[in-house]
């Protein structure tokens, strides 16, 4: 959203729109985390670093947007996006801990400066506290929709822990992986963003069903480009280190189609070198770049995300036109257009 | 609760639906956690293993008798209670990852059977799963309690693990610490059980502010009784590695007695002996227990427990007398007189 989209003339007007709720949305933020302890304070801060393209808070705008008569969006919008957004920063700081990740967004990670302890626990913090802020809204409804959305995407993390090194991975259960991991807190985010218009009560409105189901479209089109960018990006550009996916054992869609696709003696060298990659005693090498590539897998992986994101366009094309949801099409376009 | 109370004939009543109220909570438990993934309910079983005393739920339940004209509770107590138990379920699989401990409540733990990676999900699961369980209470308003509780524990766990190795750490401090750690979850736990029999929104209702408080000062008591117990306990009774909070550098209520009560010689061989603890050198040693007697520390710590357990008493001397209040009473002298 920040500045990298190409907008059309037409559509600065909602874009402004967002940005003015972006600016409320990083403000709930910061005042929700604030504690009466220093030390607190000043690893919240290090995490507010974290965040980039502030997707689900815009996501949340938009939706909202989309589904009410103008692109005004409320107070309500701006809690559920801050909301969205501390959830998704938790389990960055989780993640990193799994991940033993250094860098994230150009800075060392929590868990490389404080350690993994002080990374689990505030990870905790911003969970409880994006509860605790949930809650201020009017109604159970969001909070319900918060929870389970989180127990989900905790759900496709224990999924892609007990896949770890499986080398046979099939493409369903990476795609059920990625539907819990990303897709559901981005589907949330949408949903929520619709509700904050309609009212809490209207999880059933056709509206809200089809921004949903955008979100969850895109959000597995936005993890499978992840995918890519972890194989293809470099670190400069990625903002985090790059080939961990591989080092941690995880298959990922470029990976399983390689796999699946390769000639028997391909197949055979490459799960060698993912077998090495995985075990830390080589990094993932250009013979594996190379191999991945001859069998086309980055661009099917790639026609996989296009797939999806025109889904996603799709599902929303029988609500109201708007400016907000011709944002919405331009946004999901972008998703598998970025290169970071 | 279970059993392990010596309980007044004519309270034989209220003790039986308070044991009818957890049967209830356990079946909640269960249900929320159950996955469709078996890699999830597997771990989540091993989990339910940790259920002890199952204190929390029962101050909801006794908290929401005595707040009522019987002694009855019901679905939304329940429910409250299965909420609390799931937080604090949550935080000890966490603390076993803090602590890097083996055992708990005489198996292994989860991190030491797994790994520290999925104990560190599984915790964040339980945490979901608790917040979207809450939510299907008919109110934001326990979403909001619970949520503010498990984020001041967080900002606890943060002040104590910025204090490890901190051997002049104060009593405030260590009060502040408990407060937030372990007082505020069981002061929520009364205030939940006080407001499902009351109405969510009587959160300043003469009753509810007296049971929280009741609550909160019981918490701080329960947290000494363990650090006591810690340095004082075999592994055998207490059902977990013992000497660990020292190991892990966390000065407890009777060693910063001892510190501060100790002749200015014996100060300085007690601080060597628990550096050489902390530093994993030495386990704590019979001359440091000794140490600590001598000056009377252990005794200090539980008359400061039995202090605070008066003051909770008196806290809900002025609500209605009633066999839950008269049950309370009895649970917290139980609290500093449990050897476990």
């Amino acid at each position: 959203m920040r500045g990298v989209l190409d907008i059309p003339e037409e559509l600065i007007e909602v874009q402004q729109r967002v940005a003015d709720g972006l600016v409320q949305v990083e403000h709930i933020f910061t005042t929700q985390l604030r504690s009466d302890l220093i030390a607190v304070d000043a690893m919240c801060e290090h995490v507010e670093r974290y965040r980039g393209k502030m997707l689900r808070p815009s996501l949340v705008m938009l939706c909202g947007a989309a589904s009410s008569a103008g692109i005004e969006t409320g107070r309500s919008h701006a809690i559920a996006g801050a909301v969205c957004e501390m959830v998704h920063m938790a389990t960055l700081v989780h993640d990193d801990v799994l991940d033993e990740a250094e860098i994230r967004r150009r800075g060392e990670t929590l868990n490389q400066l404080r350690g993994n302890e002080m990374a689990v626990i505030l990870g905790d913090y911003l969970i409880a506290s994006a509860y605790e802020l949930c809650s201020s809204l009017d109604s159970p409804i969001p909070s319900r929709i918060v929870g389970n959305a989180s127990a989900v995407m905790c759900t496709g993390e224990l999924l892609q822990l007990h896949n770890r090194d499986n080398l046979s991975l099939d493409e369903t259960t990476y795609f059920e992986i990625l539907e819990r991991k990303t897709a559901a807190l981005i589907g949330a985010s949408c949903e929520l963003g619709a509700l904050c218009s309609l009212g809490f009560t209207q999880q059933d409105h056709p509206t809200t069903v089809a921004l949903r189901t955008y979100g969850q479209r895109l959000g597995v089109a936005f993890q499978i480009q992840d995918d890519v960018l972890d194989l293809t990006g470099t670190e400069e550009v990625v903002g985090k280190s790059v080939g961990k996916d591989l080092e941690k054992g995880k298959l990922t869609y470029p990976l399983i189609h390689h796999l699946a696709n390769a000639e028997p003696e391909q197949r055979g060298r490459s799960l060698e070198m993912i077998t090495a990659a995985a075990s830390g005693t080589e990094h993932t090498s250009e013979e594996l770049a190379r191999a991945i590539r001859s069998t086309g897998s980055i661009e099917a992986a790639q026609a996989k995300a296009e797939s999806l994101v025109a889904q996603a366009k799709t599902s929303i094309e029988g609500i109201e036109g708007s400016p907000a949801r011709a944002m919405l099409m331009v946004l999901a376009d972008a998703v598998v257009q970025r290169t970071h």
